[in-house]
């Protein structure tokens, strides 16, 4: 089997070692724009060979894992090299312009749009890690637009790697992703900004923050580059999700103003709720 | 040595652990006005034995680990109750009030304002745990208003268990724990609302949550009742930090409007030095 991984960062390079461990014979390329990522790929092992678009035809599955800006550009150069039995997927944050650049190609067949929900806060190749995909669900957009026997290749690896399956539209996994995802990452560099802007006049203040503070701004350490096109692609429904947070902010905020402290136990009292949705438990409505 | 441990939950339960595992000899009392939770502790091993208000009189030390409303309500009588020798030290998040409560009082040299920054999202003796200080930074406040041999005695046993000692005054400390603190929850607590309500409309949008999405509601499963009473005593400063963090989301939501993504890009680069001062790297200004 030969997969060729294009952008060999954290997603790509962790993809690399799930492949190589459930099909050692496996052969895999690398292709990317940073040259010094892709030596780093290569002395990790993570990939065998460097390749490009000439040497695409001969793949069995070709990841991309490319910042969605860059995505978009490229997917229809991919899919022109493609072979006739190569599936290309992709691993972007956003689904509704990925699935629209291509919507005409004379190769959609050949496309399986995905998104795995996994990551973690660090980029490029050394960030790397193996599992990174188990338990995780990978969500699979318009399947029906691509070929069957090439849907069932990708699926299996994915089963393989302990990824759970889940099938919507485009449209729909933006919308959502927004608040789950995009949402989360905006609150997180905003609570940075926030801190930093005051410790330039409060030094040591850091001194006192705690694990609480950490893990709520640990998405703010995340790759402006790869963040600032997924914002742009899904602009619309970030500035709904933004207002809808701005909101209840505000309405915390009025309340502590008015004093009205039976309104602040309550608005938290029924936001722990989250612990059983974390769980997995279904809510009661 | 005997200690008394007042609230015997994370916070008590966790130091009690710590005390005698230091102290192996020590005796220690607990005291709660949940009869439940009393009982748990003493099954758990935290405590060996109860006490109450005219046990203090023989402490070597009483800690006091309740929410920062009963505490400001508790904290004289405690100090009526102690003996000559008894240090009381308290471990609210809060400290301006906490210490204005006791200013007069004629016990106040017995009396040693701490807020040891630990915790984590669980709540009551069975969220103890051993080693919760090791590492942690303790802010103490107003530290020259303690009896000096008082004082030696409480960090001893703090310096045993692995703190950071900070000094700082009251209202310097309220001011900088909003920031560090009080903010990451509210901001925790409103993510998971509006994600929460969201989720009323549109089912499974929970199965899309990822590690990033986890971290930043963690702190949204936190406990109302410690909490409310903390943003009452703070109200002034909560409300200041807070009134900025809706002023920078805001601020980028108007950039992502007016298709700013060059600013876009910049403020999350900017923030991500925020990589650096989690790892205590010192900023270049």
């Amino acid at each position: 089997m030969k997969v060729a991984i294009i952008g060999v960062g954290l997603i790509g390079g962790s993809f690399a070692k799930d492949v190589k461990r459930i099909y050692p014979a496996a052969e895999l390329y690398g292709f990317d724009a940073n040259e010094a990522h892709l030596k780093k790929a290569l002395d990790l092992g993570l990939i065998d060979k460097k390749t490009n678009y000439d040497g695409l035809a001969i793949m069995d599955m070709v990841l991309l894992a490319i910042p969605v800006d860059v995505l978009v550009k490229e997917l229809p150069k991919i899919l022109d090299a493609a072979g006739e039995d190569t599936v290309v997927f992709d691993a972007g944050s956003t689904k509704t312009l990925i699935c629209k650049v291509v919507e005409n190609h004379s190769k959609r067949r050949n496309f399986l749009a995905c998104h795995p929900i996994a990551g973690t806060e660090f980029s490029g190749p050394e960030a790397a890690i193996e599992n990174l995909y188990d338990g995780k669900t990978n969500i699979i957009c318009e399947v029906e637009k691509t070929a069957f026997k090439l849907q069932e290749k990708a699926l299996q690896l994915f089963q393989a790697m302990g990824m759970r399956i889940r099938y919507m539209n485009a449209e729909a996994h933006d919308k959502h992703i927004a608040y789950v995802s995009h949402l989360s990452h905006i609150s997180s560099f905003m609570l940075g900004k926030t801190v930093i802007e005051k410790e330039k006049n409060e030094r040591d203040i850091f001194d006192m923050a705690g694990s609480g503070f950490e893990s709520t701004v640990r998405l703010a350490k995340s790759s402006p580059a790869m963040w600032t096109p997924i914002f742009e692609q899904n602009k619309d429904n970030v500035i709904e999700t933004l207002a809808e947070y701005i909101q209840n902010l505000e309405h915390f905020k009025k309340m502590i103003e008015k004093n009205d402290f039976e309104g602040v136990y309550s608005e938290m009292n029924n936001t722990n709720k989250i612990k059983q949705i974390l769980n997995g438990i279904p809510l009661t409505k």
